[in-house]
């Protein structure tokens, strides 16, 4: 038998963070002998591919996030922290915790990533990103407070400017934010003014690649501008971003975009916490793991999720989305258990290797419109849209949660409103902050 | 016919602040000719009576509170303006909004009240009143992060502390805060941590007066207290508090008590603004307004609502409740209407007189339990909080919220589970702030 490094009779693993990858883990595995200690800096699980609808008042935050400790309770082996891992030493088998310290027989890296903004870290205060419950927040109560500043302005230019939207990044998100915001302006707050008219609001979707949506096929993407543009969202492929300051943002083509609500959603890296391993990283961050996602070295400890760059059967990169952070805890979890049970610790070349499993990708665009891909199977149109509403119910944690969010999107349907229109902490430094949480979000 | 100050045909009526008093007024005043603004210092209307459970997690923001331009979409002749008002020129008719002037013909004051600490501003710092959604999210994030911190900490005394919470003030309130606190304790939270048993958390209830519910008969308020002293609250009466710092509380009678978590609910005085109009006001800054609700000596200017100090039919003084806010908000719609129907102003003294009609009050001790007094009758137990629900639910604005409150609480009444126990904004500045956003909470 495997005996722990502190004397117990039970081995500990200890697991950082609780999005998919980390919950994951924890509700998979099976050895009830081990004790486990999941540990994240916030007290809830997010349900990350809905975010954007919370950014765009469609659902509230708690319809989309669930106490950890509340998901947790039945596993009587799992202690919940909340707390804030500071650093590692793998050598020592340790992970710090401000002053404290927790050793460990496994260790399960699952800390997620982060907004980048590559080499650009200054956009940031000018351009959120939205990896947060509190990003999401934050970019409500924005675009919220921007209709409702440019309702009061009697200056055209800065009414313009409070009613431009612009989203940085052609990505699934980018395309979500879109569509949801120039809905929002279309038909959600059309009547609700009386001296401006929100329908005259510009939403833009700016992209520096040739085209929307890399990872799907040249057909639904062009499917996907086709349906973007009739819900009034200019569409800019092809062009990069110069500079983003305050309140505007400069193209590489000399176009100067006055706007008071600039979105990033163009990219992703790990926690900087990766650079505390000591291990080798690529340049966003990403742990390098083998095959088996054990860190190289160190057969105890493994990545998952956005945190490892792992390459699949065809030799392509597995992508940052939650069903490989789901599946890649599954896989470690049956490693870590058989070693267990069977008290014998392997080699990682000795473990079976990680195969990822993609089951298809999927973006809504507003109302009643979505492009999907299974394999060489695509799909446009309502069907898509029924599809994906019914995948992110599905999995969506808690019997709650499920039935909120579809009483909200039945709602929604009828309706052509939205719930949470709510803006809390007018006024407050939160409302001018650069968002100091953004970096907060994944661990 | 009245001529508009402004030269225009339509007469302007101004409206200052969107709670149950200024909303009811838009809603209910019927003569289209007029135009109405109304200032709000948020973007919603808040339903203050389920604010509690906001604060103990059994409802999100939203479900609670509607954007005000939404709930006024069908009113062409009222604009909505997020703005805050600075004070007033009664004799030049004007409102400031900062630098600028909104002059007026009829002027409706309803922007309510904040929680008062009497001589004792200083303890707003360690004791959060509820009157805002910031209020009731700062004490949830405050209660929920303090079991954590218990949960994270090696320390008896400081765990103790941690899971203790103080509610000061006997009324309606403070017993609706104790009830839920002490049952998110006993049964929400009960499986959820491994170190800590938050059963063993205390509630402790203070008020000063020799019993709880003063309102209440004398039978009702045993019957409360008999109801908290079963869900474990330590009700304590007829004791003044007489200092409160950080993380403690002592009383008069010397006792001291440690507490991470002290609420005040103990006092409600009109929002500051009230001392701009420069007219006769009482201690807690109410109007003293005439029997019709005009101001004195300003037929145009009338208070309603938590700001108006006005006595009923047996000189007893009208209670700060919601549906007293919305009796005074139809009366004055009535003058007002009249007076620009018929095109002749009419003095103070030869209008009718504001009457109210008390329609009973009630209080909810938790789940199944409740006090009701309607008149000579009195009701408690599953009865009176079966008729508190559909009240409630009745009296809240809009389906959505209707729909989204109903599946919450058969979620919670069935389970022991509440939907809205995220956190967001940890570490955040909001944290640790002394709730700066408390006296925003009004107008």
């Amino acid at each position: 038998m495997i005996q722990s490094r502190d004397g117990s009779p039970h081995p500990h693993i200890l697991v950082i963070g609780a999005g998919f990858g980390g919950l994951t883990f924890c509700q998979k595995f099976g050895y009830s002998e081990a004790r486990i200690t999941l540990v994240d800096r916030q007290n809830h699980h997010l349900f990350q591919p809905l975010l954007y609808q919370v950014a765009t008042a469609g659902l509230s935050a708690p319809e989309i996030a669930q106490p950890i400790r509340s998901i947790l309770r039945d596993k009587p082996n799992v202690t919940v922290l909340l707390r804030e891992v500071t650093g590692f030493n793998l050598e020592r088998r340790e992970a710090r915790l401000g002053d404290e310290v927790l050793s460990y027989d496994y260790l399960v890296l699952a800390f997620g990533g982060v907004t980048s903004y590559y080499n650009h870290p200054e956009w940031e205060a000018f351009a959120p990103g939205l990896k947060s419950l509190d990003d999401a927040l934050r970019i409500r109560r924005q675009a919220l407070l921007a209709f409702e500043r440019a309702e009061n302005s009697n200056d055209p230019a800065e009414r313009q400017r409070l009613m431009t939207l612009i989203v940085v990044g052609g990505g699934p998100t980018g395309i979500e934010l879109a569509g949801a915001f120039a809905e929002l302006a279309r038909y959600v707050l059309r009547r609700d003014f009386r001296r401006i008219d929100p329908r005259q609001a510009r939403v833009i979707l700016v992209e520096a690649a040739p085209r929307l949506l890399g990872q799907f096929s040249e057909r639904l993407a062009a499917k996907a501008v086709a349906r973007l543009t009739k819900l009034g969202v200019e569409v800019r492929t092809n062009v990069r971003v110069e500079t983003i300051g305050e309140g505007f943002l400069r193209l590489a083509d000399g176009t100067r975009l006055e706007s008071a609500n600039i979105i990033w959603a163009a990219g992703v890296a790990a926690h900087p916490l990766s650079r505390t391993l000591g291990v080798s990283l690529d340049r966003a961050g990403r742990v390098l793991v083998n095959p088996d996602l054990s860190v190289p070295q160190h057969p105890e400890v493994f990545a998952i999720g956005d945190l490892a760059l792992v390459r699949d059967q065809h030799s392509q990169v597995v992508p940052g989305v939650s069903p490989a952070a789901m599946q890649m805890a599954r896989h470690v979890a049956r490693i870590v258990e058989n070693e267990l049970r069977s008290g014998r610790a392997t080699a990682s070349s000795a473990r079976p290797a990680f195969h990822y499993w993609n089951k298809g990708t999927m973006a809504t665009i507003g109302r009643s419109a979505a492009v999907a891909q299974v394999g060489k199977l695509e799909f446009n149109g309502w069907l898509a849209w029924a599809a994906w509403l019914l995948v992110h119910l599905v999995f969506l944690v808690g019997f709650r949660n499920k039935a909120a969010v579809m009483l909200q999107w039945t709602y929604s349907y009828f309706t052509y409103q939205r719930g949470s229109r709510i803006v809390t902490g007018i006024g407050d430094s939160v409302t001018d902050q650069p968002a100091s949480s953004r970096t907060r979000s994944a661990a």
